[in-house]
């Protein structure tokens, strides 16, 4: 299945490339697991989806500012009895070692269990992070960020605590639903005695090609998300996104914070609402994303129209206008979900919603204030229950012969 | 995101459309939801991803034989109390108008939840069938096939009734997590008040272009699955899978007999044998799903070759040699899976495995004599375990004008 990459897009993906760290490979780039070469006899050449790649190694962990893939799993460990200091090291240098694998688009070593054969990486990430408990438990109390402090209680709040916090996190992304759960069972393996899982979430977002507007994300109530994400490319991005250097814990610079939350949705409810109000509850035109004060998707909100009837043409308790940045003194954070579909509930109702992923250099910064805003008479929330939450202290990427989280543990 | 599809693909693809019922639009052809007008500013091509359907009406229901899809739903729904015959005949024409909707890429109507909004077909199928208990609630147990008995029991059997069977069934498939959630939720509301979902599941396969190997599909365990499936091109194909005119029920007439297994796969034992144990065990090379008597992935099995030690090279009770069709009288049924993976389980085990699907014009010359044969001494049973079944008489396509199922309920 050979296909060719249309020239413009080609140099659209190269063009990007520093900003999204994902490597188109369909040029003659990696080839990976499926060159191996004792495949079945057929075509050789991997299509972009097959052959994109992305760095292990860089400033970043590969898997914050990369595109959305279409499959992702989420999964905590805990730290076993017995696993400290010494334990840790040695797990995380063989999770690198998985990972740098697996994202090349190579086997995960002996006894690879070949569910990716034949595939190309399909720009697999996997990203790792540390819950405040895992200084704890290997005597790193000191190293602890102050970033890792509880997140408050919010009223939407269900929490299941079985399903949140956790040691350790690993996040992984691919394109491919095969080559991501190939990774998950690697990295499953490769936690030995050492950590024993917490929780395991899946989710999914669109395959590429099925639309051809690769900006946009859609959630399961139909609205564009992520439209006022902070770009790459923006002068503060960096800043708000990652942790610079000269912080109170150096082993964090260039890391960042992941806030997890499972979030579901009432969809029976939420789509029992008309169109119209659905897009007052979100300050959005759920076609395109357009603010209702008129625009394209990316046009500013403009917060202080009325319309004829006097009314803020922009409700004041829309989604939209409570998590707009300039509402917020600017807080920002990258959010970066999955949604997330677990079947039915015996009473018929979708046990589905979002994975919400947020990215930001201080959650106190980024979720916390805009959570505290939503909290106090957010439209949308009385259509959402946060039934799992996670924080967790993402380091930066590693360097040459670096494992992820040395700095931490070896410093 | 223009993707150019490469000649030789597109005359492929053209060439082969007949049999497998899948149009690419890429080259000027459907495009669908996507094509509303109302979207974002943006490229408004859809890639072959995204522009594939395949077609409501036709001398059988889509779902059946085309290629596998990245994402599937299924569902099985029970009459409510007062649901009879009138109230079924209401169902399916409901269900058949948002199918037919969907499957072309359009809007479900007035309500629709736009999750599919800026998406293509994304080869989306919508496919239904009947259970057995669905002829005592509207009457019509004159009609019920004889393909419907109850299927017989097996030793590895542990199935949960609440997974299984059902008065109806639906199949969904798409190229697109999105465009099958978005099809699920529209079947589900179109249910009303007349059927009640009974149970629900979710699965997968690899996505367009990850692979360079079309033909193959790989299962969780890693092993080339669906070699041995019969091909719409052999000339018994459609006595095969097909019910051919002039049977005890005229109204099935170019359906087919859907035996539906959520099977298990115990992959913490299954990883633990080494990869020779594996083929022994399969009978079939894991790289590219060759016979351990040697060639490609298509040759026949040698079953009567031995080895130097004197001993079957495909041992006894591979699961290759008993599912061969020559050693089951010519019983073929096509094999038409979703792997499924529905996170861990409180003691960290995987609860992964294969939503099996196997079509058949009668089970007792497909499904059945296999499954029995397995039942005694397959080397593969071990690592598996069904925990849910189902069996449905699913209609041929609906006719110009036709609902599906009409010539049941209205004949």
């Amino acid at each position: 299945m050979t296909v060719e990459v249309s020239r413009r897009r080609l140099l659209g993906a190269v063009g990007a490339a520093g900003a999204t760290g994902v490597v188109l490979g369909a040029a003659g780039g990696a080839a990976g697991y499926a060159a191996a070469g004792d495949g079945p006899a057929g075509g050789t050449a991997l299509s972009a989806v097959g052959s994109a790649s992305a760095p292990f190694r860089g400033a970043h962990q590969a898997g914050i500012v990369q595109p959305l893939q279409a499959r992702g799993h989420l999964i905590a460990f805990d730290l076993t009895p017995g696993t400290g200091r010494k334990e840790a090291i040695a797990l995380l240098r063989r999770w690198s070692a998985v990972a740098e694998a697996l994202m090349a688009g190579k086997p995960a070593g002996d006894g690879d269990t070949g569910v990716a054969l034949d595939a190309g990486p399909c720009a697999l990430t996997v990203t790792f992070g540390f819950g405040a408990s895992f200084f704890d438990r290997t005597g790193l109390v000191d190293r602890r960020p102050v970033q890792l402090e509880p997140l408050p209680a919010f009223s939407a709040d269900r929490l299941d605590p079985r399903r949140s916090h956790g040691d350790l996190w690993v996040q992984i992304g691919a394109d491919d639903a095969l080559v991501a759960f190939h990774a998950l069972r690697a990295i499953q393996r490769e936690a030995g005695a050492g950590a024993r899982p917490r929780w395991q979430m899946n989710g999914f977002n669109r395959s590429p090609g099925a639309t051809a507007h690769p900006m946009t994300a859609r959630n399961l109530m139909g609205q564009i998300d992520g439209t006022g994400n902070p770009k790459p490319a923006e002068p503060d991005f960096d800043r708000r996104i990652f942790v610079a250097p000269g912080g109170a814990q150096p082993w964090m610079t260039g890391g960042s914070y992941a806030v997890v939350r499972r979030i579901r949705m009432l969809l029976d409810d939420w789509e029992k609402l008309p169109l119209a109000k659905q897009e007052q509850v979100i300050g959005r035109r759920k076609s395109d994303g357009a603010p209702l004060t008129g625009g394209g998707e990316t046009t500013e909100l403009d917060l202080d129209r009325t319309g004829p009837d006097g009314r803020l043409v922009v409700p004041g308790n829309a989604h939209a206008r409570i998590t707009a940045p300039e509402q917020n003194g600017g807080a920002a954070m990258l959010r970066r979900p999955f949604s997330y579909h677990d079947g039915i509930d015996p009473d018929g109702t979708p046990d589905a919603g979002l994975l919400f992923i947020a990215w930001q250099a201080d959650p106190l910064k980024g979720f916390v204030p805009v959570q505290r805003k939503l909290d106090r008479g957010d439209a949308l929330s009385p259509f959402l229950r946060h039934e799992a939450s996670g924080l967790f202290a993402v380091p930066g990427g590693p360097g040459d012969g670096e494992y992820v989280g040395q700095r931490l543990l070896e410093a």
